[in-house]
């Protein structure tokens, strides 16, 4: 589902935004493109250091809503690329993948795992 | 609201997010930094295309929020700023700032303005 596209938008840097929502509110945060690792399961890994609204949410609905994009990469229109996931959400706080994340990103408290059910170029 | 440290991330190219929620489900459209434009009242002027999922929620809950970041402009902690705007929308369709947006981007065919509540520097 995360295709060679993708991959080029997220090798760019940019702000990728994260909304969550339950109870009637949604909730935004962010993450930096390059700060996104791809697991062997083809599931977004997310360094998660705050994020507590987010866990909120998710604790009530597991659903993410995450966009990302670049303008250096070409698009469907001219220059400038840009996804739309929409996905599942678990926090991990142990195990390979959190492990290998907080070697990376040693500020990490949890690790937002996202694993993709829609995958949509939006540009 | 709209300070100077933010007038510089917009002056750097980026995906900006812009999140609408009702009826307990949540919307994420985009458009970039560059295609933003702040009024003499404030506002944030944004293009709209297409934004029917924006539009449908905003007429039920006309709160957005709105996130961007550039991590070429120095941060709170660092390299990298970003900010979260919360705001009420409106769609305009004609006026003198529909005219002024028009002009620069021929392919719009409503104008979101976003008057913002809370401005956050979120790092």
């Amino acid at each position: 589902m995360l295709n060679e596209k993708l991959k080029e938008v997220l090798n760019h840097e940019g702000a990728l935004s994260i909304t969550s929502w339950s109870n009637n509110n949604a909730n935004v945060t962010n993450t930096w493109n390059s700060y996104v690792r791809i697991s062997d399961r083809g599931t977004l890994l997310i360094p998660a250091a705050g994020m507590t609204s987010t866990q909120a949410d998710v604790a009530v609905n597991n659903r993410l809503k995450l966009t990302m994009g670049s303008k250096e990469v070409m698009g469907t229109i001219g220059m400038g690329a840009g996804f739309f996931i929409e996905g599942t959400a678990t926090f991990l706080d142990d195990g390979e993948d959190f492990n290998m994340m907080k070697e990376n990103f040693p500020f990490l408290k949890r690790v937002l795992e996202v694993t993709p059910i829609i995958v949509k170029q939006t540009i």
